[in-house]
């Protein structure tokens, strides 16, 4: 197992990953190569113990940052972690590419450099997101906006192997973000995605509503990139405002602020448990033709360390041969369906 | 002031309707009338002090109920209480219908009987949002799930006509939900929009993104009936969670128990305050020619007061004038932008 991993990703530069790297392959014995300025990561690697350890350094001059437009990044610093460490998979000279850093640079240095798998038509966004019942696979996060039909049945296809696969989930349960549970509802686009998802060879539930994404009522929900990323990010909101209202509460009086003082290791460390990103590390970026892993900006070793072993998993657990093979059977499916009499 | 409540109503039927509109007459000598089955409402008002209160009841035999199909059932129950208290509306024998009733069927029946104000092209549904910084509006919630720009416009203006004279803003801060802050991000629609509520006459202060939301970094958010039912309803299961994840924390050991029991009702009664509905007691249904509000389901009888209220109030204030007036000056504001050369 060969992971290349881009060294400069995420907010805390170098150090979680070279520490992450360090980590994983001591203990899995996975060769991490590590992108990125080499007179950055070489210091920071030899703090470590790394005797007999693969942890070859691949210099790269360039860093995306995150205020940078991804396409116009991606094309412009040749040079970059991601562009050259993306190549790298891409020459199959090495088995994933994991990284913190820009994610629509990531995607677009996907897309350019690994391409799509063979009858996808878009690759979407994925995120694990935390449920009372654990977490679910999210998709599309931002990738594609204005979403066609048969977009969404692939995205739904793709979760549905992901989340079986590498997410341990069994005949994973997969429905379609909508205003309403009636296949009437939600917009023409959805709609037709339904109609579609019907006749898919997956475990279509049917439509899901806002209220089941936090209650864990499907194990993949399937959206846009738009609704998907608008979720996301009030998802983060919701958890700040909690967060202040419940300081405010443990304020109102003395008793109150005894419960605090008591109770306040335990509110966190479950709302860390199962809310944060530590755990689940990175989610793939699903239909290009190789295993990329994107975690959070804000990954520290931990959830980077969890992030290259998901890409590990990805690569056992051939994700990417399953989802050739899952998007010939859902296109012989939606050709049998559309030869059939209309009232069927 | 003559204000009409649906007595039937709401999760909890009657009891609660009458309840409210006994305290409103009493306190301040509006007039109630309750629209519904006479059997039923009259046994409930004589249970109060009535006495030189007014608070006539206009008898309707019918009642739709939550599961009807809206445009059906108020084409089929043409004596069902949203129709006929809607009716009493439209022919000007009261000022405004409150209901906490079918939000579809009130949608419909406004739309039937007291149709769109001149040059709205679709009422929207509002809700008021709990926020860190307060209650803030947001529209659409699922009137119209496919929108054009130009209908999206209308919700911004027609939010912010209700922000500043009903909800006390002063110059309200409208923001367009989208996925990305720049105005090159979100759907064609989304795009489109921002475009023309650039020139239009109100604070429009650009994207939002979904975590402004509960940060309160906007007066009004709108955006698409898709995207704002799934928003409302994913903050509903966000709640659910947060409170079992709470119930989790507290049974941690006898320390946390301790806390819990002694913050228990603090925190209940910050969550309560802060996030129900009781407080606003519901929201205009935006774009139709007359006063309407709809209410939560689960209201109870401090809840359909405070609709009363904010009818009372979205009279007083003139908001159905002031929506007009406001769409002509989007118009031209509009036909004034269109004609400046492509590069303003």
């Amino acid at each position: 197992m060969k992971i290349v991993l881009d060294a400069m990703g995420g907010d805390y530069g170098p150090a979680p990953n070279v520490e992450a790297a360090v980590s994983v392959a001591r203990e899995f014995g996975y060769e991490i190569v590590l992108v990125g300025r080499q007179e950055m990561i070489r210091p920071l690697l030899v703090q470590h113990n790394t005797a007999g350890l693969q942890l070859p350094i691949v210099h790269a001059s360039e860093v995306i940052e995150m205020y940078e437009h991804p396409a116009q990044a991606v094309k412009a610093k040749k040079d970059s972690s991601i562009v050259v460490g993306m190549q790298l998979v891409a020459r199959g000279d090495a088995d994933a590419f994991v990284t913190m850093g820009h994610t629509g640079a990531a995607l677009a240095a996907a897309l350019f450099h690994l391409g799509r798998i063979t009858g996808i038509h878009r690759p979407c966004l994925t995120t694990a997101f935390p449920t009372v019942k654990g977490w679910v696979l999210l998709c599309d996060l931002g990738a594609n906006v204005d979403c066609k039909p048969e977009w969404l049945v692939q995205f739904a296809l793709m979760g549905s192997v992901y989340a079986e696969r590498v997410m341990g989930k069994r005949n994973p349960r997969v429905g379609l973000i909508s205003n309403g549970e009636e296949e009437t509802k939600g917009t023409q686009v959805v709609q037709e995605a339904h109609a579609m998802l019907k006749h898919a060879p997956i475990n279509f539930i049917g439509n899901v509503q806002g209220y089941d994404i936090p209650l864990g009522n499907a194990d993949v929900f399937v959206t846009d990139g738009f609704t998907g990323n608008v979720i996301v990010k009030f998802a983060e909101g919701m958890k700040t405002m909690v967060e202040s209202l419940l300081r405010e509460a443990f304020m109102t009086n003395l008793q109150t602020k005894l419960a605090g003082a008591l109770a306040k290791d335990a509110i966190k460390q479950i709302m860390k448990q199962r809310l944060d990103y530590e755990e689940v590390g990175g989610a793939p970026l699903l239909g290009v033709d190789g295993v990329v892993i994107i975690g959070h900006g804000r990954s520290k070793a931990r959830a980077i360390r969890s992030a290259l072993l998901r890409a590990a998993e990805t690569v056992e657990r051939r994700v990417v041969d399953a989802i050739e093979d899952g998007v010939k059977a859902l296109s012989s499916a939606m050709s049998a369906s559309a030869a059939l009499p209309a009232s069927h």
